[in-house]
């Protein structure tokens, strides 16, 4: 007889062959019999404490992961996610949401069970509302193919592998509804040796007539320009081979603000973020001069193009996406790849001899621009400089998110030692409290992960937050205690949404914010059992938080063990909460155009 | 030439035409222009920590009014919300979610605006999302007839009067999506003395039709029963109305849990809650005795039904519903109705000779029943008890709300004083995190309201939460403490999610939630500066929290002016956070069988 397993052992086993060690989300009651399957298969359940927070770390951990997993319950569970799945969905980046829902008669009856649409007031006032409701709202940002109502064995397990492939595939999130009856239901476990669906169908052909047409072009071309961005590119595998081809190519390479840590600092013809005028060095004397644009997963939102005014012309543009290129923006230049073999081919096939030298001299070296020299140590901190001058404190393996408020304009400046390090941004979706979770996930899938190397694991993870955007899932901090996470979190204060002040009316009560003693949350919640537990299992755990408001508060703590708790491991692993207190208008000075930008888009 | 006002000031006016004075949301620069015309008009913003408890503010605030508001930001804002709406839909709460939109043109060009959906890699891999994706998201649980992208000042002031109405009429969300150019739009300021759309199309004939039928009916039965729930039944005006039928009409009347609070607890036909088997008073033989059902509202989940086994036969029961009346369950037997005449003319009509006078004996008297005796003070506080005691400190005008956590089942219990109280509880979508930012808004609907007697405004609310519940929302015990509102949460504190602990492997540790030192949030989240400032105001406002283990610990507080600050206005408003730690396990005793049902029900 064949040994069996049950469905909900075989979709956290699949997750898991796909690199998907820990899934994120909260208990609810049509989840519980398959939360039994999700540590009997060696995955790590983390609760977290709400199902948005546990969308946003399901994120945070896909974008450092490759692919990443959230489980929550039918309706509530699934609805308070949906807009971190919008968010991946947006940036193009693979999480699994399994769904946990009732059983499968009471679906198709549209049994009136509890987190059910209910009576539906609206078009036909006399009728029960659809089960499967919830199921057809994730219809434009995820995958929706699984029909949780099949019963067939064969015909479940193909579904099972093509919502996960989906997902890694198109770099979407896929949604897997796993009715409570199906949770136990046994299949034979073989179908876990099968190949993967979606993988080996690479139209070759078409790659390599995409790879020739690209590198004809790009031997035309006199002023060329490699442009990269983040959406369907991060991924570990993807990330190793763009870098090898920008750094054989020799060719000027810039990245938007979002892509800015997917290439390595280091390489000589990286030339830094593209921001055009508000970037430290302007860079669109050369972008107007480029003859030919090779973009990858662009995000040209208006945000992080000063309104679209840096985007290259379409017309000089080759773009390539996470399964086709597309050249000039014309609907019928475009060609189905896969972008692995895309970049492997266009190294291997590329002849350096025969691409043009531009002058690159108006693009001159980021790397060389130093902060504002600080005159008085006792000056409160200020955001023009305080992002510049953190990059000197940087290390290997630091992976830095950037809080969806001021951080995500002044981060943009940061120099990376190397290609270990990352910067994790948002590029389109920029959504308040996006990045706290995003930590925790972040964090879970580098310090936890089998497959991290122990450097790797020893990276710190900094994130830097506004004070207003923190309070929008602040509890998460919990979660990062509870885990033992190893996060420094740095809040600029500024006792508002800076960001919305900057744009209209500046003293209106609309962007304040309750006032909070952000430093003496870790207390709360729980830092001190943590330490216990730490003790107990012979780890090492501190929790140290600081307020700063001057620049020799800031410099000493920098200086300090604490903060450099890094590669080197002379520190104590551990959460530093560190509240900087800035004035209540201050932004980065570059920025202001920023705002003025966004504030004239509105009318 | 005639006054104008721009049409965001028109919308905010209709809203406070209709009873709306405060507006819940987080600012998105998308609002902004708009944000400025709210309290312009007199309507109060009252901004929350995030989205989700925005949308449920905007609920608990219309659970008390009878109409609320939130208004959110394009994408990000609306999504995050979108589980709090769809709460509001699925117990037909009227709410009105206001969001901020980007510019027509923007939309209309589905431009890669922030917050937008981006590019699609789902069906047409090659095409831009539809920017109005967000709106399609709410089509199934709001009102979504109102076109953004519509210029014409007649058709725009028609269907915002539609939009707020049909939420009103049909107790449903309605979703106002709201562009940034439409914001200054001026138009003429007479439309706001047009009476409102939807008045005064009651269909009078089809309401006598009903009327008729139903008292033939009543006259008809041997054994009637009035089964209230709140599903669209709970306005201020209908809970008078519906009142005033139970009483005169002296037809043995049950409530369900959910809409416990309708009828007031003094008439002396109303016999409690319908709960069957597991009731204080098993209300089974009664029901099952009945020949005829009246049920008002009805929200027959399988979570307040103990798996619909105490729901009676559809082939006895009418429903009266917000806009009709379904007969028998008949498809065919459904008449349209304007709810308030219905209730009126059923009072006005009816002939109490007529009506038989059913052997009510096994019913009881729900009022006299006296908790378990506590033998030893200085024994820990169990759930079993802890509701039943808490009855006899109840006063006039308190508002109790029900975390969707244990409570929700110990809540089903209170004898309330009098008509002034109110308990508020989900019936259908029992959403975890809920009820503390719906205390924020139901408390700031009652005690900021203009329309308010000063009696209502000195009524207290009192929270009951559970831990794992109250980590989802917590932040918005900021806000409460900002807004100085007079509310007393209890915290039933047994270290994780209790409810899901007992209906499936209560030992697992995904049941656990992070270690919270409860007591000590208020602090970190601003009580002293909250203080500062009612000193300056010149007004009183208090911040108290306890840890509670024991019957003597509870009772202390229970008999304390700290607690009694209510309608006898003997205490100081303010902020009591009263944590009581029971046994991990402990539920109320009754209620195992609820628990043992939805586990059976999950197979």
């Amino acid at each position: 007889m064949p040994r069996t397993i049950s469905v909900a052992s075989y979709i956290f086993k699949r997750l898991q062959q796909n690199g998907v060690n820990h899934v994120f989300g909260v208990p609810g009651d049509y989840m519980l019999k398959a939360l039994d399957h999700v540590e009997a298969t060696g995955v790590k359940w983390t609760g977290t404490c709400n199902e948005l927070n546990a969308g946003y770390a399901a994120d945070g951990y896909a974008r450092i992961n490759g692919l990443g997993a959230l489980f929550t319950t039918y309706g509530v569970g699934e609805l308070s996610a949906i807009n971190a799945v919008a968010g991946s969905s947006a940036e193009k980046v693979p999480v699994v949401h399994v769904v946990g829902l009732p059983r499968r008669d009471l679906i198709e009856s549209d049994a009136l069970v509890h987190h059910s649409p209910g009576l539906s007031t609206l078009y036909s006032r006399r009728e029960k509302l659809d089960n499967l409701l919830f199921r057809r709202m994730h219809e434009h940002i995820a995958d929706t193919g699984f029909n949780p109502l099949q019963r067939d064995e064969e015909k479940i397990v193909r579904s099972i592998d093509e919502t996960i492939s989906n997902a890694i595939k198109y770099r979407i999130p896929s949604y897997l509804p796993l009715p409570s009856d199906m949770v136990a239901q046994q299949i034979d476990e073989t179908h876990l040796d099968r190949p993967f669906l979606g993988r080996g169908d690479d139209p070759k052909h078409l790659t390599n007539e995409a790879v020739e047409k690209i590198l004809h072009l790009l031997y035309w071309a006199r002023n060329p320009l490699l442009l990269v961005d983040r959406a369907g590119m991060d991924h570990p595998n993807m990330r190793k081979l763009l870098n090898e081809f920008v750094r054989y190519s020799g060719i000027p390479t810039l990245t938007m603000p979002s892509g800015a840590s997917m290439i390595d600092h280091k390489i000589t013809n990286y030339y830094g973020v593209h921001a055009g005028p508000v970037g430290q060095i302007d860079t669109m004397p050369y972008v107007n001069s480029c003859d030919l644009v090779l973009a990858f997963g662009p995000m040209f939102s208006d945000t992080q193009t000063l309104g679209w005014s840096v985007v290259p012309p379409e017309t000089k543009t080759i773009t390539v996406a996470e399964d086709h290129v597309n050249f000039f923006g014309e609907k019928d230049e475009t060609i189905s790849i896969s972008l692995e073999m895309l970049l492997k081919t266009m190294t291997e096939s590329l002849d350096t001899a025969r691409l043009a030298k531009p002058d690159t001299t108006s693009l001159g070296d980021f790397r060389k621009i130093s902060p504002p020299r600080v005159k008085n140590l006792d000056e409160p901190v200020d955001q023009t400089s305080f992002y510049l001058r953190l990059n000197s404190y940087l290390r290997p393996h630091d992976i830095i998110l950037l809080g969806n408020a001021t951080p995500i304009l002044g981060g943009r400046d940061f120099v990376l030692p190397d290609s270990s390090c990352r910067v994790i941004a948002s590029g389109l979706w920029f959504s308040i409290g996006h990045m706290l979770p995003a930590a925790l996930g972040a964090a879970m899938a580098q310090q936890r992960s089998p497959k991290s190397s122990d450097d790797a694991k020893r990276g710190r993870f900094i994130l830097i937050e506004g004070d207003g955007s923190f309070q929008v899932t602040a509890q998460e901090l919990s979660t990062i205690i509870h885990q033992r996470l190893n996060v420094t979190i740095f809040i600029i204060n500024n006792e508002g949404y800076a960001y919305e002040r900057l744009i209209h009316n500046r003293d209106e009560e609309y962007h304040d914010v309750a006032p909070w003693d952000n430093s003496r949350l870790p207390d709360v919640f729980g830092s001190a059992k943590a330490k216990q537990r730490a003790k107990e299992l012979g780890e090492q755990y501190s929790v140290d938080t600081r307020n700063i408001c001057t620049w020799r508060d800031l410099t000493t703590f920098l200086a300090s063990k604490k903060f450099d708790n890094g590669f080197d491991g002379r520190g104590m692993p551990g959460l530093k909460l560190v509240n900087v207190q800035m004035a209540k208008a201050d932004v980065p000075e570059k920025f202001k155009a920023v705002f003025e930008s966004a504030g004239k888009n509105l009318d």
